[in-house]
């Protein structure tokens, strides 16, 4: 029976498994910070009007540019991110992870390498891998935030072509300062100079506000951002990213054109719609997130501040055999392999009290 | 102002521009092979009521591995290719660039050669350039199709990892027959071995049957697919493969993780369902084709045998003048580089009608 290592795959993928948390039927499924809340019905209603609409046109190919769509993430960031965006600044691809992959086929691939600040969210060194881009994992202090002199250094050292700062931190939760960007941009220039790209996932749920400004007479910053969190549609997949409009020209050269379907656009614009029906329920999650963060406190756990929609707590001397406790008591959370940790995502009240039930219980049982 | 060239992208990109037909206003678009008919009313509105329900859910990612999607795609591949196909042998992703270029991450990239025999889909070579993948450039006969001593040759010569065979092959339109395939396969399994592509995008439109039963005992051969022009549906961007299942797995590996969303899902699905009607529109353009390959013979130009929804004619001392020719009078065919020839879509009967009016006109014209 031939199996994948009898294919002449490439060597750095011999051995590998698909990158993916389990998915398994578990009544409160916190682990992959999907937004508790489903669309509401009117949206739902649009969505569909929107792709009969479309579905009328689909034996033509898509707006391969999809201006219109672009146009409203732009509207969207002017008004959300305290930085006008137009038109030309602003790219969407199948999830932030296509525009990752973008960016890498353009700034990195065969011969040049990217950095990002370890533990953060491991895709953007499976993608670095993915596209042939050499990966370097930069340092980060005990408490998971960036030591600002010592990532400066590596970048010096290792002249990446691309710098990975994911703001909020994923699976770490807290969000990155605007002046450690800036110096580690500074430190990219001057080693390189190579580009810098905030990831921003995260970036509606947090205390800080966005990092866009920054975009300001940088043209090798890059900021990307997602609908699957703040928007509740990690099932749509779109990705979307704000830059120089140079750098909006320079992704289309690797592009596969065609890459956004039509449902995929006319779906992203009903949403887009809705946008404050939608961000009503980013505050009821950062209400529930910070009440995770000071009950899992006051249970008794370590928690790393957040500013996403998830919470980091631990310490566990074998946190994978938590998880698994945990999961028995009908709970699933996510195991990022962060040494004596895991990550729990912002559900409905109802979700984390069963959550917080699950983890007070077991603490009490360890204690006595 | 920064521009691209400002920008510390990839040598290689340098200079050069984004790949797609030029997207223009006019009165008969025959120039990107789409299907001309839209989707029947009944099945417009089942993709609305699978939108909607997929929408409900649209705030968890989707189905990671497309299960139910995939095997129906295995079901339609079994009823109509003659050779079993199983979930298992199946692959979807966003249209076939998409698929191609997961094939080329897993068994090309960098430090790793591609041939295709051109000219061919040329995307084939823009793909293998963004993944790092060296790319080369096979020989063909005169008449464009493929002489299996000198690809052989090729192959023997180049030890290329990937071998990319379009079969009905574009631009020129002409499929490949068994034997022409099973000698490139054996040349490239002793070379190497390597992997064999046949792209079949357009094999709804063939005189020929599918060269899926090629697969049985073939584990490096990969039959590519599309619901882009037989299912006429190009905005929904559905490329999908068969091959063994060891294949299927292997690209797993590269695959970006909830790369297909709940609604391209749920639209394909819908798609699917209404199969039957939608190779009804097949046939008619079968014979619209093959009109377009008589009237245009009987109008005195050269023309390619075509197996798909498109005709190579010819020759024009310069195709380009004839190409803006054809445009004036409201006409919209393909110039894709191949000396002397352009490419015109089967449409509509009254879109066929138009073109060839207008070409028989310009004939007329340039006899006088």
């Amino acid at each position: 029976m031939t199996g994948i290592d009898d294919l002449p795959i490439r060597d750095e993928l011999r051995g590998k498994s698909p990158y993916g948390a389990p998915q398994l039927d578990v009544p409160v499924q916190l682990n992959t910070n999907e937004n508790p809340y489903p669309l509401p019905e009117p949206l739902v209603e649009r969505i569909a009007e929107r792709v009969r609409e479309a579905a009328r046109g689909l034996n033509r190919y898509p707006d391969r540019d999809a201006i219109e769509l672009r146009t409203e993430l732009a509207t969207y960031l002017t008004r959300t991110g305290k930085h006008p965006v137009a038109l030309e600044n602003v790219w969407a691809a199948n999830g932030s992870n296509e525009v990752i992959q973008q960016l890498l086929q353009t700034f990195g691939g065969p011969g040049r390498t990217a950095i990002g600040f370890e533990p953060s969210y491991s895709m953007h060194g499976l993608i670095a891998r993915g596209t042939g881009t050499g990966w370097l994992s930069g340092p980060r202090n005990d408490d998971f935030t960036i030591d600002v002199a010592a990532a400066a250094t590596a970048i010096a050292e290792h002249r990446p072509d691309v710098v990975f700062v994911t703001s909020p931190n994923n699976p770490t939760g807290t969000a990155v300062d605007a002046e450690t960007v800036l110096a580690l941009y500074e430190a990219a220039q001057a080693a390189k100079p190579s580009l810098v790209v905030i990831d921003e996932a995260y970036v509606e749920f947090s205390h800080r506000p966005s990092l866009l400004p920054l975009l300001e007479g940088r043209p090798h910053l890059v900021v990307s951002r997602t609908m699957s969190k703040a928007f509740g549609a990690a099932g749509l997949r779109l990705g979307y990213l704000a830059a120089h409009r140079a750098v909006v020209d320079a992704v289309q050269l690797v592009r596969l054109p065609y890459h956004l379907s039509a449902v995929t656009q006319a779906t992203a614009l009903a949403a887009l719609e809705h946008t404050d029906t939608l961000l009503k329920y980013v505050e009821q999650l950062k209400e529930e997130r910070d009440r995770l963060v000071a009950e899992l406190r006051a249970i008794g756990y370590e928690v790393t501040e957040s500013d996403a929609n998830f919470v980091q707590f631990g310490r566990f001397e074998d946190a994978h055999a938590m998880w698994q406790k945990i999961l028995d008591r009908g709970v699933l959370v996510r195991d990022n392999g962060v040494p004596g940790r895991l990550r729990v995502t912002a559900g409905t009240p109802e979700e984390n009290d069963a959550f917080l039930d699950a983890v007070r219980a077991l603490k009490k049982e360890h204690s006595s």
